[in-house]
């Protein structure tokens, strides 16, 4: 018995945001003093580091649930099935729903209800829940929809990652260019084939890691004191670094593949030098170069969009929107993710 | 195999909130206007319905992930574990942590691992997430863990009910003299015995009832676009004695389990004349009378503190803290509960 996705969907809101309309922004350090350089330097490195040169956000009127239901009809439509077959709809998401304009969270109903009624799914069984876990809260939601599968608990759930954080992030802090909206969504379920979902590995690391990205104040410091999403960069980089390849080489070796095996990985977009150096040390750790094409990357005109990243990214690659990036039936492929907790997690899968 | 519970805690807060407190609030219709009766007979209703004399509220510089943190400690003293044998953490929360005298969410990172950071837990592979499911959090969370232990991916979790609902109400609408702060946990682990978690149920409704209870505008119209815990009293009390009972009785059937063993029925601390009713009408279902002690209630007490209401009386008739409700090994019982979602969820289980 084994778990397999049936479909897959994505929604890449239409607006685009360039590098450019950050120019003007008021960007200040940390203790809220200017920089000394000015917005293009300053753009110029973020760019250099990140990959990031553009990102999209969602229309006003849209929030994350409106986003995540986008992305699940057309998963409904790629898998050829009947909503109303749904045994779970899971959503991953940090923030919830959150107007425009607005900071204030709202889950209340969760955003997996909304989605559901969206839907028009009228069976009850169908249970509708969210997950927190950071950035990885939709490859979270997929190792649980594992869990219902292999207990018997479920057939059939909807996995979604939505998040809107153009709607958290403080515009005095240069973090803000790289985050993002958008929404993921697969649909999985129960194989009696031996492929799909290989092995899998989660972890939540709290000693020092459980503050390096957080709710916090605007580094304007005259400003209220609402709260909005920062990060400890270097501290996210250094962790990622350390923890993510072997992490990433647990869940593998737990597969039985060989690496050579190994044809994509989709990692969460979160930072494209950081991305390529976690590769480049999970290769390392196997004594093997990085093949070409293994990583496909969507965060240079994507941007950071939380859990959203994965699912999207794995959605486009499999609608040949990367031409570079195919993959055939029998393919092993992994996701992999980093985010707030900190918590890092990794699913070994099988075409 | 089974899923047993090995240890209870709650944490009730200290600071006491009486119905007399209300005296001079400014209870508005919903649509702004004044009432015309005098608060102390709205009080009076109130008190005559939902059985509410006093309830709870968290001190000033604790947050929901305290409260669940605190409850956390006791559950593991009460189990008597190591709290590095953990493989998972799982809090049921609605609100994330807001801060005293601000209406702003944060569950950047999950209260989670904010807990398993305050218990000190250094395994990577403790899993910390947070589920949002109205305020069936807890129970749901039990499935979960359930899930987890029957698919082999953990043998022990720790699942935790946590919410400040005092910091999210609206002081113009009577509806906040129902809402509580408080939190409760259990630890579960893998049994091979055959008691433990018999049989469980959950559910999802989001037809016409979605939004029946959500986030809204406070009933004083001049206010802010800020966001307070809202809900159609009338509309949710319909549908609680509508669905409930039978969602109940579905899973108590599935125990295979006579109903004259049922010893204790845990639902959710809502109000008192809906727990009273949905429990006559479960009864009814089974052509039984009701027998006198079925149902232990904190609420006159204690409030509807979410989430945290279904632990936290199962860990106080535990502890005999209500000498009227006693357990014994091998006592057959239920847990029960209904929110925001809409939700319903129960579970029959055997000490």
């Amino acid at each position: 018995m084994s778990v397999k996705i049936i479909g897959t969907g994505s929604f890449i809101p239409e607006h685009i945001t360039t590098n450019e309309d950050f120019l003007h922004h008021s960007f200040l350090n940390s203790d809220g003093s200017a920089f000394e350089v000015k917005n293009d330097v300053i753009i110029e490195k973020f760019k250099s580091i990140t990959g990031i040169e553009e990102r999209r956000y969602a229309k006003d009127h849209h929030k994350a649930s409106d986003l995540a239901f986008f992305a699940a009809e057309i998963a409904i439509q790629d898998a050829k099935i009947d909503p109303e077959t749904l045994d779970y709809i899971i959503v991953g998401h940090n923030f919830g729903d959150v107007k425009s304009g607005q900071l204030q969270s709202d889950m209340l109903p969760a955003l997996a209800a909304r989605v559901k009624q969206n839907l028009g799914i009228k069976k009850p069984s169908c249970v509708a829940y969210d997950v927190i876990f950071g950035c990885p809260g939709w490859v979270e939601g997929m190792i649980q929809a594992k869990a219902f599968i292999k207990a018997g608990m479920a057939k059939r759930c909807l996995v979604i990652g939505a998040e809107t954080l153009s709607r958290v992030v403080d515009s005095n802090d240069r973090d803000s260019m790289i985050f993002a909206d958008g929404a993921g969504a697969a649909i999985v379920e129960r194989s009696d084939n031996a492929e799909g979902v290989l092995s899998h590995e989660s972890a939540t690391y709290t000693q020092d890691e459980t503050y390096y990205i957080y709710s916090g104040k605007s580094y304007h410091h005259s400003a209220s004191s609402k709260q909005y999403i920062k990060m400890h960069g270097r501290k996210v980089y250094e962790f990622a670094l350390s923890h993510v390849p072997k992490a990433m080489k647990t869940c593998f070796d737990a597969s039985g593949k060989s690496i050579n095996d190994l044809k994509k990985i989709f990692i969460h977009q979160a930072n494209e030098k950081m991305d390529e150096a976690i590769v480049k040390r999970f290769y390392r750790l196997f004594r093997e170069p990085v093949p070409k094409d293994i990583l496909p990357m969507s965060i240079q005109k994507l941007g950071n969009s939380s859990v959203a990243t994965v699912p999207t990214l794995y959605d486009m690659v499999l609608k040949n929107q990367y031409p570079e990036h195919t993959l055939e039936k029998g393919d092993v492929i992994m996701f992999a993710s980093v985010g707030a907790g900190m918590n890092i997690n990794a699913i070994t899968y099988q075409l």
